[in-house]
């Protein structure tokens, strides 16, 4: 690719900043790349945890980018029904060449409308809400659809960003930046679940249960506002 | 451990953020941990991206904590000759049950004088630093030596914070929050000197030359004044 490359990353509150981070970091080793950091405001924007984020552009104030990029996170089921948020993903996702997520940002990707019959990943306790949004779930890690690249659970998007470098530029290009980053293996095979101790999984699932009644909800809503937007 | 964990991670300019972000990620999974992001001052602090991170405490103000722990990145070299930051360093690290690093975060706890006697990782590209401050190098991903626990390059921060969490939790709590991070493996085999495409290797070997320099230049001026300190 001649011109550099420039991605637009989606910061909102209560996201999960490893979502964000992961990719970033390997975005940030493409040389010549200009990321943008884009929420409503220029303000700090709270993380899942004590870190606080600053945007470094506004939706108002933010180019047209090749990629578009939304993490995920708790904080996503308050966006799935934010107009402000949906509307600044489909201007760029217009004129981007690549429309991205992390996680659970398959959902706000899935809520702006754009993954209507495509397949898309998205964190293993969340997979039940992308079909709402007429996408069909895909367990890859890293999962291309035409131009929809969406990575699973948070640290996917470490492996989604190599795999966007080495399709955006190339695939040296990301070997080197995973050099760079050390990123060979886990030191447990806890990391999915097909691989996890079966308590491990069966705790985790009575954790979250909550989570994923409050998000399915967030989701559903969502995908009712689509579907009378479309009528 | 009845008592709740207490971490305290080093903010300091041109940090490597993902150092940083992807233990904290870990760590901010653990029920009841308190985390401190600590530096000079509550000031923003520029990373190696466009990523600004905001400390949650100083110096003077963070109290001391259950472990101390030090990320990598550029940045590390101002530091190794930062009285104020290696007294810091020295200071929790007298009553940290863990003293640990992540990537080049390991020089600066060489330059505090804790790393002498004791085996180290750092990542591969400064692993000729350790033994300046009388540490043995580790290759690891993870080294465990007495309560010292340093892990390799960038995203080994994340097996690091999962190993310390099987430590002073206990497994299944690691395995858990591996879990939540859909942790299993990379997509590419180039994640380490080992493993890496010898053309990958090489060219990114050239590239960081004058980095490696300049690295060692600051850690050989850090290893004198210890020396000088010590007699």
């Amino acid at each position: 690719m001649a011109e550099p490359l420039s991605i637009a990353l989606l910061l909102f509150p209560h996201l999960t900043q490893l979502d964000l981070t992961g990719p970033l970091q390997v975005f940030s080793s493409v040389p010549g790349a200009t990321l943008h950091l884009v929420w409503k405001r220029i303000e700090p924007i709270p993380t899942d945890s004590v870190l606080t984020l600053l945007p470094t552009t506004t939706f108002a104030e933010c180019p047209q980018t090749d990629v578009i990029c939304i993490p995920g996170g708790f904080g996503v089921d308050a966006i799935l029904d934010d107009d402000e948020v949906l509307g600044f993903i489909r201007r760029q996702a217009e004129g981007a060449k690549y429309i991205t997520s992390v996680c659970t940002g398959s959902l706000a990707l899935g809520a702006a409308g754009l993954l209507d019959g495509y397949r898309a990943a998205t964190h293993w306790s969340a997979r039940e809400c992308l079909p709402l949004f007429g996408a069909t779930v895909s367990t890859e890690r890293v999962c291309i659809d035409r131009n929809r690249i969406t990575g699973g659970g948070v640290t996917a998007g470490i492996d989604f960003a190599l795999t966007l470098v080495s399709r955006l530029v190339d695939r040296q290009t990301a070997e080197a930046i995973q050099l760079r980053l050390e990123y060979p293996a886990p030191p447990f095979a806890a990391g999915s679940p097909d691989t996890a101790p079966p308590e491990v999984l069966s705790r985790m699932l009575e954790r979250i249960a909550p989570f994923q009644q409050r998000r399915a909800e967030a989701a559903e809503r969502a995908a009712a506002v689509l579907r009378n937007s479309a009528t």
